[in-house]
């Protein structure tokens, strides 16, 4: 139940704690009692669940698989890629008892325990490729400050594995799954994005390379989106993963790993929320349309409900996700309130004499408008909730690109930084250049984009001739 | 990829062994490097999803909310309901290295954590009821050798807590919801369960009182199919939720709990299956029909899948869900084996000369009859779909009925339990005639059935009068 819907912090003045009392207000999430650890309460959830069905559908229809995997892993997987385990070790939670057994870790990230059975479930070309998709927890003990949706010691996540017979196809997998991501988080979730490869220094521990793609949160810092790994034999090697090919050549597979977590709703809320709390975009949310009856007596009720119906039958017939809020214990303006901090995008007011002339009230949570409308100009829904959608996209795209400036020397470049803004500079593939700049700026290499053009460019630090922009930036 | 098809062991000679072979062969589960923890395969998960589908709209007509709880307990709250805590300290995993914190469990079961959320979002009388439901896994270290989804130290399952303003209401829900178990154990996976409730001695740890559902397992032992509690409110007081009601007086709430996992796939595996591998009923099975062309040139494929489309695309409109196997590094030999091992009720073979009569061979799972079709007839296959499942359900009814004796003397029962038998008998409430007998014979009571009659019997073991049967057994 929500005690007062009154937003204390402005998004514009205190971004973070603003972004804190609209999760907790609209009841998406709350604190666990331990540090760190976060409870997803059923506003929030009920989104989880319908990004997990929007990538279930994606994912199938590629050919891949669900499956279930433990959440305890034993050291002696986790240490057999040395790289892997450095780069995890100092997050791990090991479980102190259960018999006699070796250490136990608790799930940081499946890759070890994943390719312990690949290396039992494949031996022939025959397998290939194998394409599993897991929807699970990942533990790893977050040192920071704790932030939903962003920073926690557990979070949910997908994360997807497969095993190829060539590099070709492993790299086509990563690249895939890299634009199926980009498709789902700018398309649904209204986020633009910027996507390309991680630095060697900044790739997932153990593979060969990482794409990414990343966006500019309203505050200015970056924000990883999701990550899309070519693993290539770097774990099949150690773990064995070998097939006969057609002409009875034994071989190591090709490796990917790929994953989004809950933080996509973070990011959705950050961009998109306002000083009356949370927007959901059209597409993403659960419920589209809110249907409020505004009554004085239950015979009124009753009329305005049978309009009401009429309504949302028509709609759902549209494919429109539409409720009517019905509870008797509370007043309309409560009702309101609930919905737009919610972020649910359409609001129907049907009150005693919009009845009687066929009308009703519609209210756009992301403009604000409102308009008064007839019941046969209902098949307008569907064109505004998809104007909605798009125009919150275009906005964000708008804002994001201002948020970014093209630099080709130092000085600028350092300028920009110092002033919060991300960069787009060239950057050559010394890896002392990227060290040097992150420390004389403290500025992160957020990802090399894909952005090429011909035109031979120079080090933003050496001066050296390079061919790639990178996009730098703090992240969270 | 399977690499031999042929079944060892027979259910009938060696039950244990013919289970296991068969979970693993049709690619369902397999064993983790750590003792007592599963894998759950694609073939298996796919069952899985299926059935969380089924639960989760049955749930969400009912007016329940999924959410999401941590992994992690702190220990000061796992001990709050003491008798609760007893219960499960001794198979729970503690992690532990996590900075300072207090001792942190493995979730062995989440009311002390849920419950410590409910204290802070019930308030007041609108608040209530609170209806949510939790897909997650629960750690419960396994003593005993571990048997797929029957006894694993880390399962899959749904936990669900309800918080209600009244015994009354939170009665009806324990019911509601034992009764929704029933409906999908016995008309979606055909197996039928004797409902009851548990006596004290076997109730959940810091419950009023557990209902449940047993069946009976091909080998006479009883399984526990599911469980909804009454907790009252003794975790309430504990926890301190209280709410206003609307009279403005402060009151704890009443407490449900309950929970299903993935052990009714086990059970529906051991009680189906034969010497081929896994039956699956049809209305749990997410392929109902599988279409294997037969052919010997690409010439001839291209017109057998022109003819399998037809199919496909005439009974996906009947909403049969059905495919065709179009891989072309395997024989049909090889893909009937595994359709079959898989348990996927329907086969249809087209072959060249069928084709161009337009008919087809249909392959029942369940029966192992073949028959010829008219591409005419495929609407019967609906038909042939209802009748296999109630075939499936009347089948184990009349099996499990067969395994139950109703007695009135003691000598009787000490012979049928010896013999393997389940025995129907009646008890009294005197919790000593319950100890002796199990002293006596190592026979546990699995519910105290709800067929009760209105003649006064005597209790098998002191025969004083009583008004109840108990269903006594050995479990797994």
């Amino acid at each position: 139940m929500i005690k007062s819907n009154h937003i204390k912090f402005k998004k514009a003045n205190n971004f973070s704690d603003w972004y804190v009392e609209i999760l907790i207000k609209s009841e998406f999430v709350d604190y666990s009692p331990i540090k760190g650890f976060m409870v997803l309460r059923p506003n929030g959830y009920e989104i989880w669940e319908f990004l997990q069905d929007i990538i279930n559908k994606k994912l199938k229809k590629s050919g891949h698989r669900n499956a279930f995997l433990p959440i305890l892993i034993p050291e002696n997987l986790l240490v057999k890629e040395k790289n892997h385990f450095n780069g995890f070790n100092p997050e791990v939670f090991w479980v102190s008892k259960y018999g006699n057994s070796n250490k136990l870790a608790l799930r940081p990230t499946s890759e070890t325990l994943a390719y312990f059975f690949y290396s039992k479930w494949i031996k022939s070309w025959r397998d290939l490729p194998l394409k599993l998709n897991f929807w699970n927890t990942a533990l790893r003990a977050e040192i920071k400050s704790t932030k939903p949706f962003l920073r926690t010691s557990e979070f949910l996540w997908q994360e997807g594995h497969t095993a190829h017979a060539t590099q070709k196809e492993a790299e086509n997998e990563v690249y895939d799954i890299l634009f199926m991501y980009k498709n789902i988080i700018e398309n649904e979730l209204a986020i633009p994005v910027i996507i390309g490869k991680k630095t060697n220094k900044e790739k997932f521990v153990g593979a060969v390379y990482t794409t990414a793609l990343e966006s500019i949160m309203p505050d200015g810092k970056s924000l990883q989106m999701g990550t899309s790994h070519l693993l290539g034999q770097n774990f099949s090697k150690p773990f064995k993963i070998k097939f006969l090919d057609k002409s009875n050549v034994e071989n190591y597979v090709w490796q990917t790993s790929w994953g989004v977590s809950w933080r996509l709703i973070g990011a959705m809320i950050m961009i998109h929320g306002d000083d009356k709390g949370i927007i959901l975009p059209p597409r993403i949310s659960p419920i589209q349309v809110i249907i409020i009856p505004i009554y004085y007596s239950l015979q009124e009720l009753e009329k305005i409900l049978a309009v009401a119906n009429k309504i949302q039958n028509a709609l759902v017939n549209k494919n429109v996700r539409i409720e009517i809020d019905k509870r008797d214990n509370v007043t309309p303006g409560f009702k309101f309130n609930y919905w737009e901090l919610r972020g649910i995008p359409l609001r129907i007011e049907i009150g005693p004499s919009d009845m009687n002339k066929q009308k009703f009230v519609l209210v756009n949570r992301y403009t604000k408008e409102k308009k008064c409308m007839n019941i046969n100009e209902l098949d307008e829904i569907v064109n505004i909730l998809e104007t909605i959608q798009n125009a919150m996209f275009n906005y964000v795209k708008k804002s994001i690109n201002e948020k970014i400036v093209e630099v080709k020397n130092y000085e600028q470049f350092k300028i920009h930084i110092k002033n919060g803004k991300s960069v787009m500079a060239p950057l050559c593939k010394n890896e002392l250049c990227e060290m040097k700049i992150k420390q004389e700026t403290n500025a992160d290499v957020r990802v090399i984009t894909f952005n090429k053009t011909n035109s031979s460019k120079k080090c933003i630090y050496c001066n050296s001739r390079c061919s790639e922009w990178s996009l730098f930036g703090h992240g969270y």
